[in-house]
């Protein structure tokens, strides 16, 4: 913990920081400079909030020297993880990807879906079964029936399986048939439900909240670690910003920087990141440009009839375009498809 | 649904729009301009997503008409809601203070901290029992335990009780303790504890996201009230911007403009809109100023001993003077402390 | 300067910031911890930006010890600055209202705004020569015809005058009709006209810009405050966010956290802070309460009919009305209107 | 222009928008629904704000049909426009690469810097000769000695030049030594600049502001192309959101979305995109992958000593390493380096 203290702030008031500081078993260090004295605590920084020391009488500003992250940091790890499902291996040397309609409709859709994702090259096919809507009266998912269907087209063509899990109640079903159960972005900060994927053995891919900064997507990612469950794969999916043309800001800087701070490997998700279909293909592209282990589309037979996100879900044509325009890319940065 | 379509759009282009919405059971009223061609859909505006459209062939632009929230707008019930927990009024001719520590921590800790908040003309208690925490590392509350000697020290000083419900599975817990039942920023989007909590006959308030934009508050309140629990308060406290003196950036101006779109109270919470102790009473004052239903505001007893946001927390001297200002200020927007 | 090595920095890469700091003339004092090694640099902390430590190799975070303002810091005048302009004090006991038409558009309109602000009770008239548009087709202003205009009108009430100079060019006319120079918030780090302003001795009154920090307001008044112009007002007009209801967020809480940084008198903009006539009075009480020295209000004496800015000008009864309450609300915090 | 009237608009609130719209030379088509009536009005746009309309009583929305900018959007002019400096297009079949220092520091340092990025294949060389500071005591550029030392250094290795106007009055001095004028971002709505430009017959790059819509960006360049000036480059530099980690966010989205809207080349800006030389490459290539038509980069032959930017200055070999890599991706999007 450093605290600098006001140009004139009194000999109490600097007392009264040590002091607080002490009590919390800090050891102090004090350096006084020409107009400001500055406080070096080392001790246990979890234990106070730095605001706590900030709004205390003739503090200027309270910082803290070491994340409150640990587990998730790329020091416990500096080699990186491998997340493995089968032999697909995500973090790795080759980029994963996972495509698949929004959600989960019938039969035949995601029959047809699960073999043009399959013959284009990706892994892992997505799908969701339980939607997150912000209108009560928008779609909401066709619940297990549509994880069976999902399962089963998998299945058919090789694939493995990546679906949403909405809440705690829902995480026994969803590790019935999914690979990877994937923590939408308005859950990343629920922390009852990352408590109990933490005690899971299947890897979770956990997408970053619209308003989250890095350092919190990683404190949501130390839960699930924290927990014993050392799977976790993280996604970049878009932030919200001022600029309003696109759905969401995809912050393509936030995939090499996630992977500078933590081993954990990230996703890229153009689909959500923009919210259009025009822009899926180049955010793609820029996803695995800037290194990302994997990207994360929706794909749709027919998108102009999806019962969700039929904007952003590119069409079977483009899905093979941006897998061969993947391909070209990967060999820059030492990879391949 | 509005639909411009681009300078130079193809008949036949114009013709997949309009048969696009045909089908979806929408009346289509078309205006050639010298430039645009612009199409006006009536119909269920529920039942496709603007961007659908806007991604369609020589589509410029699509918006819809409509709100998507309804019972939560303000044309449902224009002389606005008033929710009552006994003869407290929340929406009504006084704002309702409702104040008490982040989170209970002993039974001293809440009696006290009840003992001052009712003599300072508080009507209603807020405590933590469970606390969502950015960092798993953090305190976590007390629970069950918590929740009875809140209740207690409630019941004992004639206070109405406000307490947070972090999933489904706790709302029997919560409901049997507390008056109201807050849903915080992170769980604004759960919409899974939303549809629980509308089947509740108690009320509840609905903290605003960090990232929610006013439309998308109204959309969750439209998920309490389209299950049938009518008394929905609404929480501005404070949203995500580049600013980061504060923790917060206070959206004061959100207060008029949910009560202006909707007929729901609300409530303006300048703790956590700040983040700051030294700014809570500025804020306070500029939120009942700006037509606040009621304010919610963290005091302890003694904050730098708090186990959470102490630095938030009001000093009991400080609640007073909050107090006496607010007093001074109502008046000016016709109303009463 | 503050550096937080790595866990696990090498010595070499200790040694390679230490050896940096001291080419820059820094004293370094180095702090050993058990998983980091900590720097604390004293020196001229202006020669280098903390991103330059930064990335260096083995460096977590660098951060600079002392804001790079000097001259605009409370702790330079700890008492407060007045700003006076005749009879008139920006930051003293009373606050102070300046309005008027958002551009001065004719003789009977100008003299119509004054008669009517002057009778609600400001004491300084605004009023726009030159206006900043973002389209090159919108209305650009009437020039110094409508500086003479505003001038006269002012004269006849009784009024200060305060008008925005668009660059270094207008400087010499704005200071022979206008009594404060306004810098726009476009303009708030044109830094060539701050440093012309400088040079003047005339009042600025410096808008913050829609994406400017608290802490980049005050180094954009430092570059006034250190060309020798020591009256600086500041302006907080409201920032751009991902709310899109209101034209921008008035961010109130800048208004105390300016006045606690600083020395300097702070005025709100609930005009432009919210873009909606509607939401003046709410936001104009608010900066009030909140602790503004002064409110700067666009009133126009027919808005449906104005050249630019119609929507956010107060039509003369709601001016009247908006007096009233700010009355009401001054005692609050000790202050009259 | 598009009005959505409350549901409940009295027929007065009706006639008065249509009694407006007429006066303003719209023509008016009404659709009464069955909860809303819609006004569809064609006329000109630019004679009214939306937010005019907005405010009146009744009125649920009114917005725009045609953007404000024309001669900027892609419709002026589908097959794009080509800048060209010599044998050099920028808008063609070739990414074009700007490279070069922050500022201009030393006949040494540019020469060498010259002669390091002529070699990797970059056809034009930056340099800062007025530097735009947030802090006055900062160093604040060469001035026009630092133009000459640019000039002569491109020369000697047959690179163009592009350099930064601070201000109308450096219009001259700028045209003189530099082919490519460059407008900053805290430029980018200094209108009477860009009104000044727009009589050059020099090509201008005008570089996004961090709180700049697309909109607003296409709105900047329709004062240039309005003023006779057709050799406009747009640039993507970093928005401001609420994430720290980087300086700025780089929007790698706003590329394709410039060319979409907008027939004019679009660069991007890594270096300022993210303001830490360890993430310039992974969005170098983000950006070329993303289609743009040029970067621009900071490199510097000792970044350490570098007066200003040495945190996001490239060294030699990465900046090597980066072309290597460029020329890679390049293909994958039909075009070479």
């Amino acid at each position: 913990m450093i605290v600098v203290m006001n140009e004139g702030a009194t000999e109490d008031q600097v007392q009264a920081v040590i002091d607080k500081l002490m009590r919390l078993d800090f050891n102090v260090h004090r350096s006084t400079g020409v107009a400001h004295t500055v406080l070096g605590g080392v001790g246990p920084e979890d234990a106070v909030e730095p605001a706590e020391i900030a709004v205390m009488p003739g503090v200027m500003d309270c910082r803290r020297i070491m994340s409150a992250y640990k587990l998730a940091s790329r020091a416990f790890r500096p080699q990186g993880t491998v997340v493995r499902i089968g032999d697909i291996e995500i973090g790795g040397g080759r980029v994963v990807v996972m495509a698949g309609p929004c959600s989960v409709e019938s039969e035949a859709q995601i029959e047809e879906s699960a073999a043009l994702v399959a013959a284009g090259g990706a892994r892992v096919i997505r799908g969701g079964a339980f939607k997150p809507r912000s209108s009560p009266y928008s779609f909401q998912g066709m619940g297990e029936q549509g994880l069976k269907l999902l399962r089963a087209a998998a299945d058919r063509h090789k694939l493995a399986v990546i679906s949403e899990v909405m809440d705690s109640t829902q995480i026994p079903l969803l590790a019935e048939y999914s690979d990877i159960l994937q923590v939408g972005a308005r859950n990343m900060q629920n922390f009852n439900l990352l408590k109990e994927l933490a005690k899971l053995r299947k890897p979770v891919m956990l997408k970053r909240g619209i308003a989250a900064t890095v350092e919190e997507v990683l404190l949501s990612a130390e839960y699930v670690l924290s927990g014993g469950n050392y799977d976790v794969i993280l996604c970049e999916r878009g932030i919200r910003t001022f600029e309003t043309y696109t759905r969401n800001t995809m912050d393509v800087s936030a995939i090499p920087v996630l992977q500078k701070l933590s081993h954990l490997p990230v996703v890229g998700d153009p689909s959500h990141g923009t919210g259009r279909r025009d822009l899926v293909l180049p955010l793609a592209r820029a996803a695995v440009a800037a290194g990302a282990d994997g990207i994360i589309v929706e794909v749709h037979p027919d998108p102009d009839r999806a019962l969700s996100d039929g904007a952003q879900s590119l069409k079977p044509e483009q899905f093979s375009e941006m897998m061969q325009q993947l391909r070209m890319i990967a060999p820059a940065i030492g990879r391949s498809l």
